[in-house]
């Protein structure tokens, strides 16, 4: 009786789990959609793995997550796209300050202030070439 | 008279790093080509910036530093393309620890080993698969 209890109890819960997940269009297009893309995995396998990984307080709060990781992603695509690994980090060609500066810049003008990448990034270009040549 | 000397030293000085840059064929390849890429500056320019805030020790060791970039912005592409920093990072449906390791795995078998980028990302993204759905 009991164990029929819990199991009816895990099952709904999962169900609730399910519910959020696909109820939450934010989720599904900014978390679910791009992990499924990069991992070549379908959505629902996917929603599987939160659904068994997360539980419902941090889906609730993962709107949250979402605006963090889309900044952190972000930001790793400009080290690429700038090659700030290559003269900050390892060169040292410019200052580690300047570079988290030049990234955060291009970020932030994409996500929050919701300007094409393009032209954030080529601002940052202008702003490292600048820093490289020593005229900022 | 001094000041001539002086003048002098510089100038041989920095047309000896110079001479190391432009005759280091490695360098240039893997260094300059790509900084000038990701830049949209002209090779020269690049050099310039080298011979300017580089001293000749540091050029005469650039190779080591080289293979350490290489390493490491290959490991912030593979983050983004198999979407590590989404699923680790911030949604931690994987650990860090397997993270790490996959992306390890990748960028070895990719430099070290000299496997195409492109295969070695299926088999990094095949990993991931497993230890997402907890069969690794």
């Amino acid at each position: 009786m009991l164990e029929e209890i819990d199991k009816n109890y895990k099952k709904s819960s999962l169900e609730q789990k399910y519910n959020i997940i696909k109820g939450n269009r934010y989720i599904m297009e900014e978390a679910i959609v791009p992990i499924s893309k990069a991992l070549k995995l379908p959505m629902d396998e996917v929603v599987d793995v939160f659904v068994k990984t997360c539980d419902g307080v941090s889906l609730y709060e993962s709107h949250a997550y979402v605006e963090q990781a889309k900044m952190g992603c972000l930001g790793r695509k400009v080290d690429i796209d700038l090659g700030l690994c290559w003269i900050a980090d390892f060169f040292g060609l410019i200052s580690k300050k300047d570079a988290d500066l030049i990234r955060r810049k291009v970020v932030e003008d994409t996500i929050i202030k919701k300007r094409p990448y393009k032209e954030a990034l080529e601002e940052g270009r202008l702003l490292t070439v600048k820093i490289l040549k020593g005229e900022e």
